[in-house]
């Protein structure tokens, strides 16, 4: 997918959600406990009642690699499954990779081509070729790792540099020239809106990842105030707010009413 | 383990060699290809050939995520293969993550519990939240990234901040705090020995994982010259340069002529 064909989405659903498909396995409901995959089970459940709303879904690998090689079963479904009720919803895996060039080229392998994934979130502190071989896949992208939503963003992400700059704005000025706004996305928190004017000085044109709405507290008004572009340019993402809404065997329902409640705010 | 522990192996052994394995389908002799499991296979074959001589090995997550689960399944095998060789080795997941606290409990269930690593490879951007949940682990290491081997590393570790120094100085300064010389170490390139009498200045006493020799071009000499502390204090990782020594049915023969040849060095 192009930048356009993201935004086309965001118009037609009249929405920029993303939900988090932080699926753990000690906060799904107990009856999908005596279910076979009760990780794509719960998810499934989640898709069917959002589809509609977002334009976007991000499983955390994190949480499937911990239920180990089951677990990335589990996932594989999940993102075959997401295709199969809409093929044009934008699928990123939260990752948060980086490495150097000959491992690179392996991690995009395999979430690229392995998994199918639209996007993949990368950590930028290996730099420059750490990056680049993500970016050699015709319309998938690379999502980086700018100002993120906790309390440690502070220890180096905001670091003053010799020049007055912070460290994520050193962040998206060198990562402008390694891709396009067609391939090349940023993960700003939305806990840190007083940030965000600056950071569409430095990439006016990028579409942003936002999380941190809900559990984290950011505010989606001051998100959609500060950080929309010309196009829209935001995904907001959030993950226990929605697919923790409910608890019970209607976890899906409130999971609906959730990711509406959401999508309302933002019309 | 502690580094006491970790140091008594070194003694014994008369090394610090740590082994790479990053296992790649594509470069591993033909005739494995015909055999179960050719990735643990020729890991096997490596970690016989290596084991009186290494002090540590390090697969690497990319090269067994990027066969999906059944690479996950090898590596399993793998990481089980090296303890009961020998329970003292020291095994590190490279695996390069930093996610916030929630996500990065799930990390380190996964890599401390699931595959019983000693150790994880672990990137500093988001900060000390990021790094927490694996120092809860007792036994356990987080290796965080300082100063890499790859020419990005230029691009943000090597930023001048406002008071002089660069970004990786203020890594290690201010992770100095939040963890000890039992279970914190840094990762610090062989390509960058001009660096090493700084970081011994700011750490004297932690533990160095250096890759970079060989295939990458770091000087074994230079690293033992200036990373050495009162310890040893040094982990010198060789992955390409000892796994791919040889190339058809004798390859474990050629690692170990390659392990050799670098131990000999060492002492």
């Amino acid at each position: 997918m192009n930048a356009q064909e993201i935004h086309r989405e965001t118009i037609r659903k009249r929405s920029c959600l993303c939900v988090g498909l932080d699926t753990d396995l000690t906060r799904i409901p107990a009856h999908l406990h005596r279910l076979p995959d009760p990780v794509f089970t719960f998810n499934k459940g989640i898709i069917d009642a959002t589809i509609d709303l977002a334009v976007a879904y991000k499983p955390n690998m994190a949480f499937y690699e911990a239920l180990g090689t089951d677990g990335l079963r589990q996932l594989e479904k999940t993102v075959d499954y997401i295709r199969s009720r809409d093929p044009n919803v934008f699928i990123i895996a939260d990752a948060k990779r980086g490495d150097i060039g000959n491992t690179a080229e392996l991690y995009a392998k395999a979430f690229f081509l392995h998994y199918d994934f639209d996007a993949i979130t990368l950590s930028p502190y290996m730099g420059k070729d750490s990056v680049e071989p993500f970016l050699q896949y015709p319309g998938k992208w690379v999502i980086l790792l700018a100002l993120t939503s906790n309390a440690g963003a502070h220890d180096f992400q905001l670091a003053e540099l010799h020049n007055g700059e912070v460290l994520f704005e050193r962040v998206i000025r060198e990562a402008g020239s390694w891709g396009t706004i067609d391939n090349l996305m940023y993960v700003v928190g939305a806990t840190r809106p007083e940030y965000l004017h600056k950071i569409r000085e430095l990439a006016p044109d990028n579409f942003l990842l936002i999380p941190g709405v809900g559990a984290q507290g950011g505010s989606l008004e001051s998100v959609l105030i500060n950080g929309r572009n010309g196009m829209g340019g935001l995904l907001i993402n959030n993950s226990r707010g929605i697919i923790y809404a409910g608890h019970g065997p209607d976890f899906a329902d409130h999971a609906r009413k959730a990711a509406e409640h959401m999508v309302a705010r933002m019309r």
